[in-house]
């Protein structure tokens, strides 16, 4: 596994404007003068349905059988999304990171082969209580990722910025859950620990309840009768980076102050690796 | 001068509809598979106004009073050219390159601290014959180049495809011309050629004629009498380039097949380090 011999965390922080990206930065901005490795995931569906909306689309978000939320990608949705999270979510976070002196590199999956993903056959939505088939979504499940690139540029000393879209076959871009793609990226880079920040503090029990937080859990399985809609995700992506290796993942909070620092220090909901003996399955299923 | 020993070239490719962007790419992969060092620039003018026209916005281009045309980068603005340039024609070209087995990586000049400029404190415009003077303007003149990122991605075999915004003072986002920029990179990777292709055989005697093609010329300042709008600032670029140590330019044909291989070739309009003399001048008013 690259990168063994170096401590390296992934964080992935969401688009919701309640989660403290200022903190984020500069937790991630931490971790670096602590001599760790870090990359930075993003997405940006608040950002991206904001500009549909800006060019007249309107975003379509679906629900799946199994009750978790996804976006619908066509082609606008894919420009869109493209645009938001290039043009405006990763610029605001590089010049973020350089405030507080961290060179920082915006990339996405697409740039030097770094993802690849395969187009999903067809989406299975709900809709009215029916279930109806999708095709053509212009959306994927990761099936490798190179990290050359993102080796390069830490060991230049930059701070990589990741989010979609990926490289499909036959170099069509493609959508993937920014989540799964933190997750992924954890794996191929050997990392200790994979930080996804919600708003939310975790995985709650009852997810109305913000007291009924589920601390940790033996394997991620466990967790998924309580995830509902984007967290079902989460859990889905947590699962995948124990089973590549990944050391740690904590499901946590971005909204409160220092949340990568809170992650790592035991805050939210924490899933260890040897704890989750499901996770060598690499394939789960929505 | 960084990257000496490698033989370096510059390829700025702008975003008319004109240019053949797919034979660009193809000359890329070409020089690459040939051992040489190649960073693309690249500008979307023609993409930046499209878009600005889908959010409802209004494209503004001024005239200064030397008779270059320039865009009025309000935040606007330089939004819309942010998401144009790195959500839709900045993926294109390196979805393109990767076609053809060249690992490509997008770049902004804000990425990594690679770009810094400093704001115009006052746009001098000419409307309706009179001279106006517009504060605020998101634009700057590049004033810094730190080509370590760039040498990074290039040893570890990626091209890197580079545009604006770069980084202004206190990390605001600035709009540079993407000619003069990438004759900064030039100069800064000590590059044998910068290739500036165009929508026309060159600078020609009379821009209404293609038959009046300057092919050569002993100073970049014979040349402006010559040069009109968007060409003026590409003769300006040209002296940059010669300025900052670059061996020979090359404002060229964009349209026609191979261009970047013409362009190396001979074709257009040439300019050589050791026959502009005034080069060494470093500042060019405009």
């Amino acid at each position: 596994m690259a990168g063994g011999d170096v401590d390296t965390v992934v964080v992935k922080c969401g688009g919701s404007p309640l989660l403290r990206r200022e903190s984020v930065v500069g937790d991630v901005a931490d971790l670096v003068q602590q001599g760790k490795r870090v990359v930075l995931v993003h997405g940006g569906a608040h950002e991206a349905d904001r500009l549909m909306r800006e060019l007249g689309r309107t975003p379509q978000h679906v629900v799946t059988p199994s009750g978790a939320s996804s976006r619908r990608t066509d082609a606008e949705a894919l420009d869109a999304l493209t645009m938001a999270f290039a043009g405006r979510v990763r610029p605001a976070l590089v010049a973020q990171l350089d405030r507080l002196d961290v060179p920082a590199v915006g990339l996405m999956g697409l740039d030097g082969g770094l993802v690849e993903a395969r187009q999903k056959p067809a989406l299975k939505v709900v809709e009215e209580g029916r279930t109806r088939v999708v095709r053509g979504d212009l959306s994927g499940r990761v099936t490798r990722v190179r990290p050359e690139l993102l080796e390069a540029l830490c060991a230049s000393g930059f701070v990589p910025v990741v989010s979609p879209p990926v490289r499909g076959e036959e170099n069509v871009p493609l959508n993937v859950d920014a989540d799964r793609l933190a997750a992924a990226l954890a794996g191929a880079l050997g990392a200790r620990a994979l930080v996804l920040l919600t708003d939310a503090p975790g995985v709650l029990r009852d997810p109305d309840d913000p007291t009924t937080l589920v601390q940790a859990a033996a394997a991620h399985e466990d967790l998924l009768p309580f995830a509902r809609g984007r967290m079902k995700l989460k859990v889905v992506a947590a699962g995948e980076a124990l089973a590549g290796g990944v050391g740690t993942v904590a499901i946590s909070d971005g909204r409160r102050v220092s949340p990568v620092q809170a992650a790592l220090a035991g805050d939210g909901t924490l899933l260890h690796a040897e704890a989750d003996p499901a996770g060598s399955e690499r394939e789960v299923v929505l």
